[in-house]
């Protein structure tokens, strides 16, 4: 199990950076969309959004086999997935203490390609952590659709996380301004469910679909 | 003004890339944290978190002068900057085909540092985009703090942005499965205002405060 080394250290706002393994699994067990480095040869750097989930030690995510820069990482490129959520607006008397509440992880190493039974489960993995339920539902993939996607696991070993909460933190001598200072919480919720033009008559809105709340 | 070159071009899926930048616009208008890529000597890539707005033909975004990764940034690296704004989950019959509504904004380049009235400027901007009314309420950066903080601007000379939206894409033979398809819409909102605890008595939750509802 890996713990949080110094290339990852943060160096401004220490107080904000956990270093339990539970915090990291929370973080990336919250969040449904990462974000993943990956450059080019000529060294041009893209960030690029993944559907991902943890599962176990790793963070599993998923692309096509036609994408250069998937292949590029399947090949064991040096990469950094950080999973970022908002919980708010943090307003401060002043502007330079004035930031967001967020909860981010960030994992540095190389990804690993799956292959046979644990690219499948993969694929499980990362269905069931978007939407529990779905996969013995929908149809699951076929020969040509798995040939057609990579499976890429990142292994949890040199990561970091931070958290910011908690009320705006203003110098002393800016507490008696006459400005407001609190905080704005944010959230994602799902909403309606709207159900394809095409859908065959007589199927009704599954239970896991209608009941699902993200964590 | 920019247009999306080549290796900004979407390789697969080509039908939800746009090509206007009104709609990229639309896209970073719409966004408050924006990932930066940026890679340290050793060529190890990092996906950073960062509050931004787009000011005109640049998107702006700030950081710590004591922060390696910024002072990189400020000194040309080129870099990716990626916005990514979650819709709603695509539940398709097949798994292959299951998706996420999204928007998402990509800008590459080199960055640029702010300095005097441009700096202050910039400030203004990503403060009036994250909260639109505050820069004039709260307190302004002095000197020190201006110091401390570093304003970058990436032009918006190369980009892609992509948009996916509409119902399910089922191939045609699994249209007759027994399982729902649709799409289940995902929205992000402001929620109560928490009065920091040492708040001076008798200030009111401001208007702008009150009333803003994001883009």
């Amino acid at each position: 199990m890996g713990t949080p080394v110094n290339r990852t250290a943060v160096r401004r706002l220490p107080e904000k950076q956990l270093h339990d393994r539970a915090s990291l699994d929370a973080v990336l067990d919250a969040g449904r969309v990462a974000h993943v480095a990956v450059h080019d040869d000529d060294g041009q750097p893209y960030v690029v959004p993944v559907g991902y989930a943890r599962a176990g030690d790793a963070v599993l995510f998923h692309g096509s086999t036609a994408s250069r820069l998937f292949r590029s990482l399947a090949g064991g490129a040096s990469t950094c997935l950080t999973v970022t959520l908002l919980d708010g607006l943090v307003l401060a008397r002043s502007l330079f203490e004035s930031s967001m509440h967020y909860r981010s992880a960030m994992v540095l190493g190389s990804s690993q390609m799956l292959d046979g039974e644990a690219k499948v489960a993969g694929l499980e993995r990362i269905s069931e952590h978007l939407m529990p339920g779905r996969w013995v539902d929908a149809r699951q993939p076929n020969r040509k659709e798995l040939a057609a996607t990579l499976v890429l696991s990142l292994p949890l070993d040199e990561w970091s996380v931070k958290v910011s909460e908690g009320p705006p933190d203003d110098a002393a001598e800016d507490l008696d301004l006459p400005v407001w200072a609190g905080v704005l919480s944010q959230h994602e919720t799902y909403g309606e469910a709207t159900a394809a033009p095409d859908l065959r008559p007589g199927l009704e809105l599954p239970g896991y679909v209608r009941d699902w709340t993200p964590r």
